[in-house]
């Protein structure tokens, strides 16, 4: 193997093929990127347990000498692209088992790892993927991934539901202790869709889906999910077993409704939050809908001190007086996902989950279970 | 206790207090900020075991509607202000032990601690301080403290010796393995000084050199040292014991000398340590003038790889070629305090220290001790 290619062009993709190395690994084969040296392209492969990365590199700058596969310990190969001096790289195999990098002033060898261990991949496609916006599945993921579980013990719940029924496309996030769900519509009628993909696997793919190119492919097969992404394959496997029934868990009728300016009901929140003990994972606030159609948002914490802060609702609350106690943490992240000023928070009970909607997100909802306090 | 203030005035000067405040200490009173209130000037003290703050405010927002002085837990008090909307605070004893906190919509009340725990700190000053400029002195901090040890099983090389003598004044900093030592003219004659001050207080009073003064006045006891910066008072204590002898280490002679650009040798010691093992705690790299008058940074280590980066002097190098080994980090580290584009760096034998010094940094001189290798 022996080519030479523009430096920019190598670091930018390379930048996206480290995004599925493993860093802690008992399988050292798994840190490496592989790359296959054709005539007139080069392919990055990497792969760890969840997700893999399929790249292909096709540029003026690339001058193939000799063909080849090799495995390039990934880590200090992007360090050391990035760090180099100068616009061209020479790239070509030495003594069998090293790569030898020249670049400016530099003289770089790397021991490599045996490409023969490297799992074969399947990254085929099919020829009726479902096609989304990229933006639109960006915003999808921002709005979802953040309520699914971290913790593993029901390992179902550590992924997001997406489902496909014919131009419906929904995704669904909770750790049962608050539901995210956003439904968009598709350009046109797709085969039915119903997978859980691991929240983790979608915040490395939004992070890819930066570039200027408008629309990503989804292909399923039975045990993984791929996303085709202009010369970008990202393949993610699947969580097994059955996602949670959600849908009765939201209310369908809301006698208390409060509408408010996102940022005043954020920064009253933020600040109520502030003398709880940090310690915890959250801290508590209760919001009060006084009977003057004030709100006040309050904490109290014996050691600390306590905070009382009134907002005033965008409109006159439709509703009885209510006092009703949350996460401060789960409103604040809930709230982030709205792009909309004004949002409605919707109450049936004190005791019950609530809801917020907000008036320029459409198919949005974020539900948040109260805390029962005394 | 009732005053009220301007918001940003009082947060600014909080900024400034709780550079003093404990974190973690056995002492609760030591994480307090003390505001002692009288008519027309608002004082804020603060402590922990190496350094002290009294901070005095007086500005045309301040009206004081009764005196007194309270102690409050710091960390929280500056975080409430700091989040606060509204231009003016209000803020008041109730219960005789909380304070009140009132701004825009939020109403704040938080438990305070028992000024009387609070230790009587002794911030007089003296007739005949020593004065220099302070982008000077923070200089000289920049230079000298990152050399020190931060290991204490030799405490006295935790700190940074300070030497008045008449008009000269010289910082020095040594970690046993480099050393950093620093001489300026002081503007006249001053009494003779020789102190050892922690580096961990001088990094924090760098940070509080930062308002648009010049002059900092420098008042000494036995036991302290006190830095007046215009309405502010950084006070630290002092290492016990005698700062070692260190000018004997430096050598007078130099056969080889050879003059770099900063930057190219910078980047070359960068990259020569990219492929060093990162458990250690810094990597090794050689330098070796060749017998053409161009230089070589190399590192090896057999299990990830080498580099070998050229590096071409800036004029032709003095001395006969030279192989020296040294830490990549100590290296960087001593680059980093000149402001010179271009440095010498001189040697006089492989197994000798070495010292860099930079056309535009008179006085300045760093240290380094090479590393045996086979």
């Amino acid at each position: 193997m022996n080519f030479t290619i523009n430096k920019e062009i190598m670091l930018n993709h390379l930048l996206i093929a480290q995004k599925a190395l493993s860093t802690k690994t008992p399988a050292p084969y798994l840190q490496g990127i592989k790359l296959e040296v054709y005539q007139n392209e080069l392919i990055m492969i990497t792969s760890n347990s969840e997700i893999s990365i399929k790249l292909s590199l096709k540029d003026e700058s690339l001058a193939v000498e000799e063909t080849g596969e090799v495995l390039i310990p990934g880590k200090y190969f992007v360090e050391i692209i990035r760090k180099l001096d100068g616009v061209k790289l020479d790239l070509s195999v030495i003594d069998n088992n090293m790569l030898r990098i020249v670049a400016g002033n530099s003289d770089v060898t790397l021991n490599m790892l045996n490409v023969e261990d490297f799992p074969q991949i399947d990254f085929s496609t099919n020829d009726n993927p479902i096609k989304i916006d990229s933006k639109t599945l960006k915003a999808v993921i921002r709005q979802t991934t953040f309520a699914a579980s971290t913790i593993e013990n029901r390992p179902i719940l550590t992924g997001v539901n997406i489902r496909v029924d014919q131009q419906k496309l929904v995704a669904i996030a909770t750790d049962s202790f608050r539901l995210s769900q956003k439904f968009i519509d598709l350009p046109t009628n797709f085969e039915n869709m119903n997978v859980v993909i691991p929240a983790r696997s979608l915040d490395e793919l939004i992070k890819i889906l930066e570039l200027p190119l408008d629309e990503v492919l989804i292909h399923l097969d039975n045990k993984s999910i791929l996303f085709e992404y202009g010369n970008v394959l990202f393949q993610s496997r699947l969580l097994d077993g059955n996602f949670p029934e959600t849908s009765r868990l939201i209310p369908l009728e809301f006698p208390i409704v409060i509408k408010f300016n996102k940022n005043d009901l954020a920064v009253a929140i933020e600040r109520a939050s502030l003398l709880s003990n940090r310690e915890g994972s959250s801290s508590i606030v209760k919001l009060y809908l006084r009977a003057d159609n004030v709100v006040e948002i309050t904490s109290n914490s014996p050691e600390i001190g306590k905070v009382i802060e009134e907002v005033f609702p965008a409109e006159k609350a439709i509703g009885v007086p209510i006092k009703i106690a949350f996460s401060s943490k789960y409103f604040l992240d809930a709230l982030k996902t709205f792009v909309s000023d004004q949002v409605f928070v919707k109450f049936t009970g004190e005791i019950r989950p609530f809801v917020i909607e907000g008036d320029m997100d459409p198919g949005l909802i974020q539900l948040i279970l109260p805390v029962r306090t005394e």
